[in-house]
């Protein structure tokens, strides 16, 4: 097992290295990226067709995904430029993969890039894929335990969005209790309570990431 | 990276040997073995919640998660006997995490075995953890284009449980869809329309389990 593991620590320091070229990449063009993670359904998509409406053009999307190209068509619809990975068998989107998918999408005009993961709570949290932020996404529906179930998601996040907020009425969930177990997770972080279908709390989270990208760009320069 | 794929393999391997052992000893013992895979919050433990008003005593659980002993306060709450896993790091569960589990959790008049993976539609399809099925736990609220998107997860289930279909009314989610992308990708694929919470679905989702375990304990006669 100790050979596994060494053999998986070279091929990780691979992908830390073309992760840290990629954020050079990115930061040369003024550009900021934000690695959505979050399980199957949690409203990532959702979520991206939402913050087409604020960003227009000035927001683009690599998409990940075993299978299809929903995802892609979707955030095309809603006004962003889009690329889509099909991972087939892995269970989360590495560097290289990003690398390769810039070989055919332009970043030109892009101010914000989304990459969206796949559908998984659990491994995309251990990739560096070259982004500023890594954002968590959990819907009210998955229940109020997600947080505290699933701690190295949270750990590695920037901020939490809690999407499907508009759903509250219909079933028990505490979006409170989530809050404060992923602030004993990481004391302060921020948290969106978010309807993309409603348009709610949308607004906030891209104002927020305005900022970010702001103090980045100031930053870098 | 071949050496990696070869290491893997033998690490496979090895699993696949402790799953056989652990077949054989659950068929020794009448045991029916129910590996259930879906994402965070696909509505796993609350169909086992259910599943334990029919049940009773006749079904016992082991649960993994990554973090919390959460589902197995709340499956023990609803009248079966469970054990906790916690993966720390890990997405799915393997054989020797459910062989060291029988060091501490008797079998004895459990007639079927549920088996709560980690909440992850992808990596736990992958392994073999000595159970007689796997299922695909799906909920309404993940979107109706989940078993196109996961297609390695619906390929190796027996079955498909559709949970939450209480909240049909207020999402958009179109079940008759997702039956017909399970079944392009399995034909014939059983589907269970289940809501947990008001115990739809979940008796003949049971009695079709007791069918199963039926003809393999003749099977095995």
């Amino acid at each position: 097992m100790s050979k596994t593991v060494k053999l998986e620590q070279k091929v990780h320091a691979k992908g830390h290295e073309i992760a840290l070229k990629l954020r050079e990449r990115f930061a040369a063009k003024g550009i900021y990226v934000v690695n959505l993670i979050g399980s199957p359904g949690a409203g990532k998509t959702a979520l991206l067709e939402a913050a087409a409406k604020h960003l227009g053009a000035r927001g683009g999307v690599i998409e990940g995904d075993l299978a299809t190209d929903n995802d892609k068509r979707r955030v095309e619809k809603a006004g962003m430029r889009a690329y889509q990975i099909n991972t087939v068998g892995a269970c989360h989107l590495d560097a290289a993969m990003v690398r390769d998918a810039l070989n055919e999408f332009s970043l030109d005009g892009i101010e914000f890039l989304f990459i969206e993961n796949v559908g998984n709570l659990v491994c995309p949290a251990s990739f560096d894929i070259g982004e500023n932020i890594k954002v968590a996404v959990v819907s009210t529906t998955e229940g109020e335990d997600k947080p505290a179930k699933y701690p190295k998601a949270m750990k590695v996040a920037s901020a939490m969005v809690v999407t499907k907020i508009d759903l509250l009425p219909y079933i028990t969930c505490n979006v409170g209790k989530m809050e404060a177990d992923v602030r004993n997770i990481v004391p302060g972080m921020p948290v969106f309570r978010v309807s993309s279908t409603k348009d709610e709390g949308v607004k906030e989270f891209i104002a927020w990431l305005e900022e970010q990208r702001g103090s980045t760009v100031a930053a870098s320069v």
